[in-house]
């Protein structure tokens, strides 16, 4: 699947994943009254809209982009209903072509991340028959556990050729209150070598890696905020066989041109989100000649811009 | 809602909680079957068996014990038809008067947690519409992205009276891999200053605590496993008005005498929990004179017997 997504990226020039985070107030009023006069004011109808919603996107970028990355938490906010819209998303996506990246962010102790392993991206066993239930290709999750807590997702995808995204040093504004805290080196008392608990995942995840390897690529990927570029360039080094998945593109103020050292010099080795700025593209004034019932053909059009930022911003 | 559980663990002189953690091996041969009869050896046919096995042990223990913990991953495995179950746990055990903590670990960068907490905790609006989906009544959540991905879920349990547990000291054996690493203190270079990872996030949840507060007790709990009882004592001193969540009772190890420092003075403040320990009984040579038949039999005598070991440890 490593092999798939690098192939897709390098045909399409374009590292990017799409975000499918639908949140009400994104979808356009149209496609809301339609669903809730079909199903009602409710968690029913809202699953309904941003199902229509998604399914539009993903019709107007599917040739555009190699992958997208759906957030299961705007799914799951509307409850079991939600949770069949996520499923029905991952689903379309792959009947497109899509490389699905289930952004889930779980993450437990061994036993337990194992029965997340199984439901996101193998087989669960019932009786004697195995099952699959959301079937992403790739999925995102919390190290906060240590090893035990990773491996049962490794071995999962080791069995079924997928991958994982490892939290590493997140987008959001308070990332550095645990992340950014300098340690120091393990059974030392020696503060000139302490270094940030960032530098300290990204090692493990390097660790990981080694034990999934593709053909070029790791299988074992991390995910590091386009808003801390310079954390992304040492983080490059510290594992330099796996996809770095950089979310805080566009909304979150990452440009273009601070994504540069997230690659490596193949032109490879990461993957750049857009959510909002894609999928709410009609929102915005740079795209609002569009109107809203237009709502795919702004999302295309971001989509574009959103290349040519990139390719200007790394080559 | 911290009141209504302090109450009750006084009440039934009992603070513990019964982990509904249900897999295919822990689930009676004969409720599988009858399951497996009716719906087919399928994801439904899973999800019925785990909502007919919880049922048969919430019956059996609702009196003695003041709340349950269903991990919801063992539910999720079973994708969409598995999560109609979890739900229908949660809504059961409400029912029969016990207090839900919804062991979802989830934790994301601001604008994603508010949809879990919304998802979980709380009401997500539907066009001019107030919806309810999960509706724990706590809820277990990660601490990685720190303040600005915690805060969505303190929001919306200050609306809802409800509450967190926070990941702090987790009870599985590579848990120490990023927790137990040594911090320097914050800019300094001071390394005889040096303090473990935990110590710093109990001190952040510390601080969460204080603006959630109930009477006596905060809403805002934090988990430490019952593995490392040196760091409980520890953790107990930094979050004195946090109950403490503590897994790994039981089938991970941990025993009475051990869970002593996990409470305050006045004999609250901790509630330990037992999962396989309990709902699985009759798999354990202690209590195989019940039969599968029996299971919930099995699981009443396994609280009874945890109620007097927790007593004689604490006391």
């Amino acid at each position: 699947m490593i092999h798939v997504l690098t192939e897709k990226i390098k045909k399409m020039e374009a590292p990017i994943v799409v975000g499918l985070d639908p949140t009400m107030k994104l979808v356009p009023e149209h496609i809301k009254q339609k669903a809730f006069a079909e199903y009602g004011e409710n968690l029913k109808g809202a699953a309904e809209a941003i199902l229509t919603y998604n399914k539009g996107i993903v019709d107007a970028v599917c040739d555009l982009v190699p992958a997208v990355k759906p957030q299961i938490a705007m799914y799951e906010q509307f409850g079991v209903e939600g949770l069949i819209a996520f499923q029905k998303t991952v689903a379309y996506c792959k009947e497109k072509g899509l490389v699905v990246i289930g952004d889930i962010k779980r993450g437990d102790i061994g036993s337990t991340s194992e029965a997340y392993a199984v439901g996101h991206l193998g087989q669960v066993q019932v009786g004697n028959t195995m099952c699959r239930s959301f079937e992403e290709d790739f999925a995102t999750i919390n190290p906060y556990f240590g090893t035990d807590g990773v491996k049962p997702f490794i071995d999962v995808c080791k069995k079924e050729k997928k991958g994982l995204f490892i939290l590493v040093k997140t987008s959001n504004p308070s990332s550095g209150e645990f992340q950014d805290r300098l340690f120091l080196p393990e059974g030392s008392s020696d503060a000139a070598g302490a270094r940030p608990l960032y530098e300290i995942v990204g090692e493990k995840v390097a660790e990981w890696a080694a034990e999934h390897m593709g053909e070029t690529y790791s299988y074992i990927g991390a995910v590091v905020g386009a808003t801390y570029p310079e954390m992304g360039k040492a983080l490059r080094r510290i594992m330099p066989k796996s996809y770095i998945l950089v979310p805080g593109y566009g909304a979150q103020g990452g440009k273009g041109k601070d994504l540069k050292h997230f690659f490596n010099e193949d032109g490879l080795g990461a993957i750049i989100n857009s959510s909002r700025g894609i999928i709410a593209a009609y929102q915005q004034e740079a795209y609002a000649k569009y109107g809203a019932e237009n709502y795919a053909d702004a999302a295309r059009a971001a989509v574009l811009d959103m290349k040519e930022d990139i390719r200007t911003g790394i080559y």
